[in-house]
């Protein structure tokens, strides 16, 4: 990978250089003696320490799911539709249950499980709510759906049995998109909703819109599709769930980036109370937030184990997860923008469609994707005028999770391609028409009433364009055209809201609000601390990144803090990660926790050196001194050792817990990282194939915590961001078949397809929470398509063709470059 | 079992009577319709409600140590001492390791940890400590001590592997008493220590013994002595290790009464920070004392584990657990007492030798016999003047832990020996005597500086006699006399400091003071609670009666209530279940937490109801009710809704975690339960047998929270109290052997033995507990061997023998009697 240069935005001369840590492995550094803790950094906050999760995980040592094994456990899998749409006219499971080793088999009438509600709902007058049963009952909705649950006492069986089974159907017309889902004709899905619109809602629509196109120098109107696609996480779903009798708990050891979520919806679909239910995650390749929603398998194989009493496992396979796996990204925008003589953006009209799949998934409804798209559409531009539609449609296809980034990689693309065609419309270049308008004054009210805390929207855009330039590219550009050669710089700016607060959703209407979340950390008597979060680590190092955070306000050394993820006993709720809000929101609660378990020890101490809480602080090297007699100092183990052995030596209203709570939420708007992508392809005129030949990446997620970390996810992210723009589509012929169930058809990008990317990082502290960053997980994902889009059309500019959609196949190219010499 | 009449001291008229719950399991009882809570009861405190535990454990559901099974889990065993004193020349374990199955064998060398130091130290000048080690190093100092480690695939491979260790020994004396350890040439056990005696205090030595013993109109003097006895738990001690590579973490699943103590004694043998360690407890068939201190073999094999990482089971078999457990209660008293003419007794000079064993146990050092004895002799009668000297000898025999009641046992037999010996002496009936002597008058302060706190001690021995006569047992002694049988009437008074909080502790010069406990509880959104707890239930159905505590306070079903114990993750720490401290210490910070939920719930409810805090109370039926408007209210599950779901709309300074965390120390001295236990028996001149006709026990634990649990208490202490006055003692040749390794020659009652057993509840609430209880645990135990004995000599007293040790075997009844007709 190419190095990291870092520019920091407040940047300290004094401050060490960053770089990997000495330190051979946690719990073994050097002592102290970086700088002192200012407010967001201290000695680890900023160093690519070590990675707590790398020693079991390097070392084979991790444990998945799948490497659960215990006595008596059964495996389960599910009988699923093989068709897409139709009425369901009987289920036999008689031969089933005959099977060798085939221990129980259920539909739906025998678990008689509640259905699947999405909670985060829109007032009733927006909003179609469609319930998921866990196993289909009148109807089947997509092909996979899964119709029977087969539990038998080992994989082989459990296959058996689902070939066993007789499933009758009375097979209807397939809704396979938009053009099928809104046909005055189209067959319903949910047959309780009026028709195949489930959410319809026109957010914006504020004066001036139609003014500003009657009085614009420039109007350009585009449509821009994104293909459906999988987030398609290395570790596929999987579920190990067994009855405790004695804690009268169902463990559900499960693949969820949301474990107290999922304790939830199986309290409400098994009608027990929430303290029946412990959730726990084990550790987790990967989630991209297909891991975000309930699934409905991991609900019916727990209620199996409830039922019979023994363990139950059911481990996804790759085929389920191509086809009956949560899905993502399928959208339509219609994007119409005004632009005056100066290349300014005087209105935008845009209507967006959604195609969601059969299902609302929890806890978020099929709204989710339009109604953020409607929110955030005018992205990093001063837009003054804006009318949105967005609607959301079901179809006979797998139901859709917000895959990272959720609708920002496709409304980015509309408003990005909004941006290139203006440029070509004005003769100017597209990074100047985006100068002119790219917001540059913070805090900025948008016309969408959303306020932008402070980032570096043109600095980013100055800074990627000055590495184009002085590397060369342009130059290179011209070489190339003059030797035939296809070769394009495509750019795209954006911002991405993350750390949503309670407010920011509150705003939304939604009546159940995911805002904050919690952290307690205890210190044990050797001073070493457990620090709890709601938020559930799949990939992203939080066991490293949260202990910089407490080390550096407590003074201690990184190896002694332990995070502690996925268990709904650990903690009274938190909501999970997802909408990049770990280190932003779950960082914060545990910032806090920290310096209320700081003050805590400096009261203790105060009190045992008999001196006033004034007079002592913690000395940034594991202790708390006297500040008037500097000789006076007690150690944390010191404090530790009376706080749980000695606790009568206390001051006599602290509890002898040594605990400390704290919870977070982001306050207004929440906070916005931004970045602009520069990147540089070349299309191959034989075979049409796009090839990167430079990526970089200029990014603002405020202090960044771990710089290895943030690279890694943002060079994860514009993997999985080229492979929309470029390889994968999940496809469906007219009756709702899937056409790309396995890897043969499904083209997931390798090492050789995806470049090599620089990032640079530019660092606004964000004000809004508690540990000054703004949230890395999402952005590389978002920024990708429309940079690699716009670079096929720099490279086809001679063509006349202008290509506006995801992914982009090699034909379509090939047939642009056809006319050309 | 006989019916439990109850006599509540402070019976309201109004109150329904107690009796079994009509509800038919927990969860499932009917809408509440009783009395308010009055702050000790409400509905369900006094109530013997259907146990939490029975669903399971009578269903054969309950999951104990040796129930777990892990994936790859291998079997441990070890290589015991065959000798009772030897300096250790060799260990050759090669051959061991070459046995088929045989993984790994470790000496005290190869595993290098950290020896156990018991903490609850005394001052050096008047404790000599010791160390344990996990192995044996240089020495071994009875028989049956671990030498070896074998760790193998299965149980018979580590039998196969035990047998083929070569152990060779420098064979020394055996010190094996009170005599040959105290001898000049005495063989010293520890090298260490100058001699025999670990502690030798004289504790009290107050004005005016010798002139009382000058103008005593009587003076007794007696030597009592109690056999060596094992607390016999029906489960024996175990333990499976794992470590666990997420958590970073040696996870400990062991059968321990001080989960948390555990956890720091193997963070240091193993000298890792605590947080690295998990200690769980599984459902535990039982522990009474000896499972309160920390063993070697469960740290040896967590150690194994580690070093293997795999997992490591070790369950102690029947013949280990008798000849190498921990053992208790072999002690000497020469109790001397001067009485005046009107019977009251005017000096006590006591000298207390108790028999240690090998080796101090953590937490308590080889001290705390000889020290609780000497702190609390006295007992429950006025003495004015006071002389002891304790002493804690070591001896080559297995180490002793507190076994039920501690030392109580036997200094209670000394007391009523001298009281029944000075009423002979005083021409008096022993009650009579009792009557003039006990305190009646509290708060009582007594010569050994303790206060005791309001109980029942003239009442308990009044209801105790009225029983005996109204039921015609002193008309029956006689008829039996006259018949030329031998029948007898005995009575025990005593009382028992429960509660031992951290002022009592410091007060006994401890250095680590074991006085509090938490307890945290949390609500989920079904308004069910799950409270957590640092004390541990073995037996005592803290699962129902705590749930019992807390459903009054919140008003709530008792089936909503679920505990936890018996996990170090989810508390900070708790010093466990010993000393009767369970109900009185953690149900205190049980019902505090629940005080606290319920004043946050009142909270919330006021910012929903828009009111004043001041304006809403609990309304006893799960829900906050605005008192100026009782139309307005809010369900527990409306709130929790808000809590968890909708937390913007919580006051601004309420965290949404739903929880609440309390601490609780007893106050002072601690709190005194008080009993008199009243008993029939007589003795067979054919066998020498002794036959219980009559128990009846009267006694006081201040709130009865579950009359049946505390009856099941009481009539288990009474069996185990029984046990050591008839049957069971530990045995040695004079080298140390222990010739009751089985229970061919260990002799435990069974239900023919024990006989039925009335209890009566005088109920003075405590003052200075949160939930007016004031344990219950031990007072059986405590009062059988003094009454048996005492009825016993009652029988004999045609005879001119006097008993005064126990047990009181068949042929010392057959000697007394054979000069009778």
């Amino acid at each position: 990978m190419t190095s990291t240069p870092t520019v920091p935005a407040d940047a300290d001369p004094d401050r060490p250089e960053r770089g990997d840590h000495p330190g051979d492995h946690p719990g073994h550094h050097p002592p102290s003696t970086g700088p002192r803790f200012d407010g967001h950094r201290g000695r680890w906050v900023g160093a690519s320490v070590p990675r707590h999760e790398d020693p079991r995980l390097l070392t084979g040592r991790g444990r998945f799911v799948d490497d659960i094994a215990l006595s008596g456990m059964l495996h389960a899998g599910f009988v699923r539709a093989t068709v897409a749409h139709a009425r369901l006219t009987g289920i036999d499971l008689t031969a089933t249950r005959e099977v060798e080793g085939v221990v129980a088999a259920y539909d739906a009438a025998d678990l008689a499980l509640g259905d699947i509600v999405a909670i985060l709902d829109r007032p009733a007058e927006e909003f179609t709510p469609t319930a998921m049963p866990i196993l289909a009952k009148d109807k089947v909705r997509f092909v996979g759906e899964p119709v029977a649950l087969v539990v038998a006492r080992d994989p082989y069986a459990v296959e058996d049995g689902i070939e066993a089974a007789q499933v009758s159907y009375d097979v209807l017309d397939a809704v396979t998109g938009e053009e099928s889902a809104l046909a005055s004709d189209a067959p319903r899905v949910h047959d309780e909703a009026p028709d195949n619109v489930l959410l319809d809602v026109s957010m914006f629509d504020t004066p001036g819109v139609d003014e500003a196109f009657a009085d614009a120098a420039v109007t350009v109107d585009v449509v821009t599709r994104s293909g459906r696609q999988n987030a398609l996480p290395l570790e596929t779903r999987g579920v190990v769930a067994a009855w405790d009798a004695r804690d009268d708990q169902l463990h559900v050891a499960t693949t969820t980036q949301v474990p107290h979520q999922v304790r939830t919806v199986l309290a409400r679909c098994l009608d027990v109370p929430e303290r029946t239910v412990r959730v726990t995650v084990p550790d987790m390749g990967g989630g991209f937030g297909q891991k975000c929603v309930v699934g409905r398998e991991e609900i019916a194989a727990a209620a199996a184990a409830k039922r019979l009493d023994r363990p139950v496992k059911w481990i996804e396979d790759r085929r389920e997860a191509l086809t009956a796996g949560f899905l993502a990204r399928e959208q339509r925008y219609r994007t119409r923008a005004a632009f005056d003589a100066d290349g300014q953006i005087t209105a935008l009209d845009v209507d967006i469609v959604c195609d969601m799949g059969a299902y609302s998934c929890y806890p978020f409804t099929a709204g989710i994707e339009p109604l953020m798209a409607s929110a955030e559409m005018p992205s990093v531009y001063r837009v003054p005028a804006y009318r949105v539609r967005g609607r959301a449609l079901t179809s006979n296809k797998a139901p859709t999770a917000p895959y990272r980034g959720v609708s920002r990689p496709q409304y980015v693309v509309a408003i990005e391609r909004v941006m290139e065609r203006a440029a070509r419309e004005l003769g100017l270049d597209p990074v100047e028409v985006r100068r002119r308008n790219v917001i540059t004054q913070f805090p900025y009210t948008g016309v969408n009433g959303v306020t932008y805390d402070p980032g570096t929207y043109r600095e980013s855009l100055d800074l990627a364009e000055a590495t184009m330039r002085d590397e060369g590219w342009y130059e290179e550009r011209d070489r190339a055209a003059a030797q035939g050669r296809h070769l394009g710089i495509g750019y795209c700016c954006f911002s991405e809201r993350t750390g949503y607060g309670s407010e920011a959703f509150a705003k939304r209407r939604m009546t159940v609000v995911p805002g904050f979340d919690i952290s307690e950390i205890r210190m044990d008597t050797s001073g070493a601390v457990v620090v709890t979060s709601g938020t559930m680590n799949h990939g992203q190092s939080h066991e490293t990144t949260f202990a910089q955070i407490v080390a550096d306000r407590l003074g201690i050394d990184v190896g002694l803090v332990k995070l502690r993820q996925g268990d709904t006993e650990r903690i009274s709720y938190g909501w999970g990660t997802f909408a990049s809000r770990s280190v932003t929101i779950g960082g914060s609660a545990v910032a806090l926790a920290s310096e209320r378990l700081g003050e805590l020890l400096c009261r203790i101490a105060a009190h045992l050196l008999e001196t006033r809480p004034e007079n002592v602080a913690l000395d940034g090297d594991g202790g708390v001194v006297q500040l008037d007699d500097p000789t006076r100092r007690l150690s944390f183990t010191d404090i530790a050792d009376v706080a749980h052995l000695r606790a009568h030596l206390l001051p006599k209203d602290v509890d002898p817990t040594l605990t400390a709570t704290a919870s977070f939420d982001v306050p207004g708007d929440g906070t916005f990282s931004n970045a602009t992508h520069a990147v540089v392809v070349e299309a191959d005129p034989g075979t049409g194939q796009v090839r990167i030949l430079r990526y970089a990446c200029v990014e603002d997620c405020g202090v960044v915590v771990h710089p290895q970390v943030v690279d890694g996810q943002c060079r994860g992210g514009i993997a999985q961001g080229i492979a929309g723009a470029l390889f994968e589509e999940v496809t469906y012929d007219s009756h709702g078949e899937p056409s790309a169930a396995s890897f043969i058809d499904y083209l997931v990008p390798t090492a050789s397809e995806i470049p090599d990317v620089s990032i640079a990082h530019l660092e606004t502290p964000c004000a809004f929470t508690a540990n000054g960053a703004k949230g890395a997980g999402e952005g590389g994902t978002i920024g990708a398509p429309a940079a690699v889009l716009n670079a096929v059309n720099d490279a086809l500019r001679d063509t006349g063709v202008e290509l506006d959609s995801t992914p982009i196949h090699p034909w379509t190219v090939l047939a642009a470059l056809e006319g050309t010499p």
